[in-house]
């Protein structure tokens, strides 16, 4: 008897997680054992309360693995460590009103833990649908794959646009200092994109600070200052997320001291506190500049690798749910760097969910020629290519809205 | 005899300057009555200091057409009222040495005033230099010109962007209001470039809102309690420059009443302090974006037809110095919008310089459908095309750096 699947996304939004989506609904709906290919909204909330669209049909599969963030909604749902939770009865409802036999969930490390609590929730049912996750996270912080689909796109965005930062920060002779805030909480590998344009053999970024080295106020400015006398224009990639010795994320002090007119505080990110860090200590011009939702989203400057990749991953993963695999994560494992070459795999969610993959401490010295190489091998397959643009009548970027 | 050139460029970046420069080293390099190609670094300064490049056998000319800022680098100098001051004796010396018969610059404002005072310095003089500005902002605020190169660029970077961020606020089911500042300090042409993804008969950004037309924080505030009962995710695009019916620049006092720890301000923009405003009224998820430099650099998005036309008026200002013009800016003259055509002219640059085309008053109510038509009429034509991207071996923007 046919089963049917459904599919949902969650966590924050990348450039390549419709890409994965396109790839389980390209992949479920040529395969005959699979009935009505069901998209939930918001995520397993969608699962939850009963909001889920009819895919089996969808055809714009091309424009779907190029348009951005989560088509079908996403959500922050943690569920509960309690299994008796109603809940989980909720989501077993919906299930069983669709015939359910496939569950596959697109998502970060939060995500993750909903595959894991939902495949032990079903462990010992014997009408269990198959359960799997499908890594996606621009931070590419999951743990056992090699890198995280999303990654590459927000990657490339990065290093694109830190190259025409450097172009429009040297345009004056007068001393300057401009900090680029990237995303990444734990894990620094969206700045180190950032600093590709050093690690390739360049000056620029001239500073770059991750979250997972110390990082000292005091030693950065003595830093800007040694740099300053031999160029103008300074310019610093920081992750949000930097933390002094003693893991107190940097500025946090300044976000309860700062206040405003009405007496509120301002949130202000990592950048600008170091701005006023800098203006304060050497007085020069400085900028901070926050990449913000753009580097997530840019669509536009996608990598082709990253989204092909995406969209096989999810293919990957209903075929894995067909060959009856649960409570399993979808990984890349790299065979080669020249030429580039990966082969899909999975892990049992319950040995990656809720764990971080930060940067190896073998790469904290970036001023290392070996160390720059070896990021380099690392990051540029993934951010090569370019994919199709969708443009309407009006040479604007087009985009699936279910 | 053969008389040189220099060229010069000055004011903010733009991804569109660049192509102006090349198009000026591209008509004087096969020219016969034009012996050296100069290039004077930061702009006037350049020329005062004696600090120019041989461009005469420079051959990457495409590369320089897609390289976001400015080649040369650029300054913020005003040439001083009184034609005593030992600077004008600096640029002449300059312009004697290097044999100069014609000297191009191009820039914005503040650039038409240098060459207005250049004009008049030389008003009476036999071996005076003829002497042309070359519009060029993404502000889109000189008069006397359809539009300005470097707008069409900046205007597709915000138009791209904004569906893409809309697509990225969009994915939770909470409430939710999304500030995006975009540059525009008395002009609203970039903020309308914007909300081109409403004014083509979308629904967002919700609200839009320029400097010409006067801001009133409690308006804003029922704008968005208004429109929250049908729609959860309020997208607001917001010119920096924004002032209430005093003239007050919105936010002004914000900025002299926040502290940070060290009791220094917070220089925050419009949209910080409009983010607050609505955390403090509405209470609801509430976050701003700054699309800072990222709106004037962003060269791999710039759009072709801005790009070729920029180029183009860098050849017609070499033809016309060599037709004997001097004092004049060149301009662009829309002669249709179906097909869309263009021709080029010369206006006097004491008409032009120091004043603003503001938008005008009868584009100001965005919600009329024959607004909405107008004004996509005159915009939609200058985004389109992309133009081609030069790549190194890595997969990386590739830029000229002279």
């Amino acid at each position: 008897m046919k089963k049917n699947l459904i599919v949902g996304q969650s966590g924050g939004p990348s450039a390549a997680i419709n890409a994965t989506l396109a790839g389980v609904i390209a992949a479920a709906q040529r395969d005959e054992r699979i009935g009505t290919v069901y998209g939930s909204r918001h995520g397993i909330e969608g699962v939850i309360h009963d909001m889920v669209i009819d895919l089996t049909d969808f055809r714009e599969l091309e424009k779907l693995k190029s348009t951005p963030a989560m088509a079908l909604g996403s959500c922050r749902c943690k569920l509960p460590q309690d299994f008796d939770a109603p809940v989980y009865q909720f989501i077993d409802t919906t299930f069983q009103k669709y015939n359910v036999g496939y569950f596959l969930y697109i998502g970060g490390n939060d995500s993750m833990d909903t595959v894991d609590k939902l495949s032990r929730f079903y462990a010992d049912r014997m009408d269990a649908p198959m359960i799997i996750g499908l890594p996606k996270t621009i931070d590419n912080d999951l743990a056992g794959t090699d890198h995280t689909p999303g990654y590459g796109s927000a990657a490339k965005y990065l290093a694109v646009t830190m190259n025409e930062l450097i172009r429009d920060t040297a345009i004056y002779a007068i001393k300057s200092v401009t900090i680029v805030e990237v995303m990444g909480r734990h894990a620094g590998w969206l700045t180190l994109a950032a600093a590709l344009p050093k690690l390739l053999g360049g000056q620029k970024p001239d500073i770059v600070a991750i979250p997972e080295v110390p990082f000292s106020e005091s030693f950065f400015i003595d830093q800007i200052r040694e740099k300053m006398k031999t160029t103008d224009n300074i310019v610093v990639a920081v992750s949000e997320g930097i933390r002094d010795e003693r893991g107190e994320y940097i500025g946090s002090s300044a976000k309860s001291g700062a206040v405003d007119n009405f007496g509120h505080v301002y949130l202000s990110g990592v950048g600008k506190h170091l701005e006023v860090l800098v203006k304060n200590k050497i007085g020069c011009k400085v900028r901070s500049i926050e990449l913000n939702l753009m580097q997530r989203c840019s669509s536009h400057l996608g990598s082709l690798v990253d989204i092909e990749e995406s969209f096989s991953i999810g293919e990957f993963g209903v075929q894995a749910a067909l060959a009856g695999e649960s409570g399993k994560m979808a990984t890349i494992k790299r065979n080669g760097d020249q030429p580039y070459s990966i082969s899909m795999d999975t892990v049992k969610v319950t040995d990656v969910a809720n764990r971080e993959q930060l940067v190896p401490s073998k790469w904290f010295n970036l001023e290392d020629k070996k160390v720059q190489g070896e990021i380099c091998r690392y990051i540029l397959p993934l951010i090569q290519g370019d994919i199709p643009k969708f443009q309407n009548a009006y040479g604007l970027n087009d985009y699936v809205i279910f």
